[in-house]
């Protein structure tokens, strides 16, 4: 099994209120390069920051990266699109940030990152792969790929309050600007990446597509991002069996409905609890209060957990460690432990 | 632990009947990229080719990667001037390939290569880093550097011929070409590399520096490369302990005076006898009749597996084992298992 990390950003995150991947707008471009940090070493390396949402909910890239210290994965980041320069070490598929898909074109060359990152996923040797994603905006950007889709499913939001109407407002002006109908790019779904969607899901697609063609079986870690993934997935003609796993929070997120994704893109979907209501520590009362939900792999870590049938509470415990060893205000703790690789 | 390999290329390897990192001058410079390939995934992906010398020697990515299976441990790979693209990921430092030592300027911006990979190696959170290379002809640059540092230290071959006297012809050309004595820059490493190194020199050398600065330990997993490089360390002023873990084929070759080194250097060093003289397997014989004898860490991923208390006959095992997978010809495996991560 190989955890692979698409992280990448789009300027559509940078419209106010859109997303609360970063504690202001600017800072979001920095999220994704620091994730993947947290993910692979444990903590920041080329900065001190750590990303945060406006109130302080701590990036899910600590959870994820708690579940490995405890579980033992193996880690592949891909640059789909970074903005700001990384220590975590990326492979390339020549992705480069989005544009906010209010202009015309999106995602300029969206086909060659495609067709990179399918050749990738086909030369891997895993027999099973996880894949996430870290894009602030990615829910917007998802929003407009499944209208151009024409499919008819929500999405979900890292903030408290989803802003549905927001959101909306962006994607009716996005398939304006590159003068799309809704539904339209049924068949076509790299013009829809093209037009309205973000590097990520160029690079997610492209290496589902890839890897399910070579016989890997693939389970999306994330949510709705990777809900509208599936469906581009499903756009390219490819019928394989495709897993999603995500969290209970997306699950409970009132403008989802997983159980219509699932039928409509035949899924098998996984969610998972981490019950962090059992928990008063910082890193965690965030998420019961509705941020964040899901990003970095989050819901599919916790279902590797699961299956390493290492407990919940256990989880949590590792979470409160990740957190506190990022703190600067913290005791400082030694090396971060990773207790196993691919398994 | 964190074993670190710093991939690149030099334009030196070209010289012919320099090096054997590579079936052919021109597919030297691929010879990197791919072994970075190897030690991640356990196979190449870019391609199907696997790096072998011209008598089918196969690279030791191969053991590396092997012992990986078998003790599992974290690998992290910089570009340290890679020629090829490579689907390993990569930590950028900035470095660009090699030019022949026998130009004027060997290493254009040593400097800031060295500094990047130097602050890279003091924000790593690892308490241990092994430290690798693989750069084809990378003993050649090594001799060069240490006649600019004066450090009076003889160097290894991957030809079971070492090509001594090719060597020293090529040093004194390209001290020549940059106007340098012997011994001239006994206090200017950087300069050194800039004029007769390598970008992998300045790579390895910035990061051990940074993390012997930042409190970890650093094994320098390699032969008389990176006796090269831990004269480099030394040259900037940096007296910590420093190790060096190598191979049985390094100590035995009759260039090569490790006492010597671990005098001049004060090194703490370790030979690792893989016993490859028990297995008739293609993979093992040709390091047997003296060939390739180091590379991508082999010596200190060999002193992993016996940290780990895994014997050398379940090593060579696993060595045929990972062969076979990447020989075309052979019954085809299945996925190549890691069995740890960091412990």
């Amino acid at each position: 099994m190989r955890f692979v990390l698409a992280a990448g950003t789009t300027r559509t995150a940078t419209i106010e209120g859109i997303s609360a991947a970063g504690a202001t707008p600017e800072l979001m471009a920095d999220t994704p390069a620091i994730d993947a940090e947290i993910l692979v070493y444990g903590q920041p390396v080329s900065s001190d920051l750590v990303p945060v949402s406006p109130t302080g909910c701590p990036t899910p890239a600590v959870i994820s990266r708690a579940v490995r210290e405890r579980v033992g994965f193996d880690v592949t980041v891909i640059d789909a699109g970074l903005a700001a320069e990384t220590d975590a070490p990326t492979v390339s598929v020549g992705a480069q940030p989005g544009r906010d898909i209010r202009e015309e074109h999106a995602v300029p060359r969206a086909d060659a990152v495609f067709h990179r990152a399918r050749k990738f996923g086909r030369s891997l040797p895993d027999d099973e792969l996880f894949v996430a994603e870290t894009i602030p905006g990615g829910t917007t950007t998802a929003a407009a790929v499944l209208r151009a889709l024409g499919a008819d499913l929500g999405v979900s939001s890292s903030l408290p309050e989803n802003p549905l109407a927001l959101k909306e407002q962006v994607v009716t002006t996005a398939l304006d600007a590159s003068g799309i109908e809704r539904g339209e790019l049924v068949d076509s779904p790299l013009a829809a990446i093209e037009a309205v969607g973000d590097p990520v899901q160029a690079t997610v697609a492209g290496l589902t597509v890839g890897a399910l063609e070579s016989g890997s079986s693939v389970t999306l870690a994330g949510g709705t991002q990777l809900v509208a993934t599936a469906a581009l997935v499903r756009a390219f003609g490819c019928g394989e069996p495709l897993s999603l796993a995500t969290t209970h929070f997306v699950a409970a997120d009132p403008a989802v409905d997983l159980d219509a994704a699932t039928a409509a893109l035949e899924l098998d979907v996984t969610v998972t609890d981490p019950g962090f209501e059992h928990s008063e520590h910082v890193a965690m009362e965030r998420y019961v209060a509705g941020e964040a939900k899901e990003g970095v792999g989050m819901g599919g870590a916790l279902a590797l957990a699961d299956r390493a049938a290492v407990g919940m509470g256990a989880i949590r415990g590792q979470i409160a460690s990740v957190y506190d060893r990022l703190d600067p205000d913290s005791t400082p703790e030694s090396e971060p432990p990773v207790t196993g690789g691919d398994r």
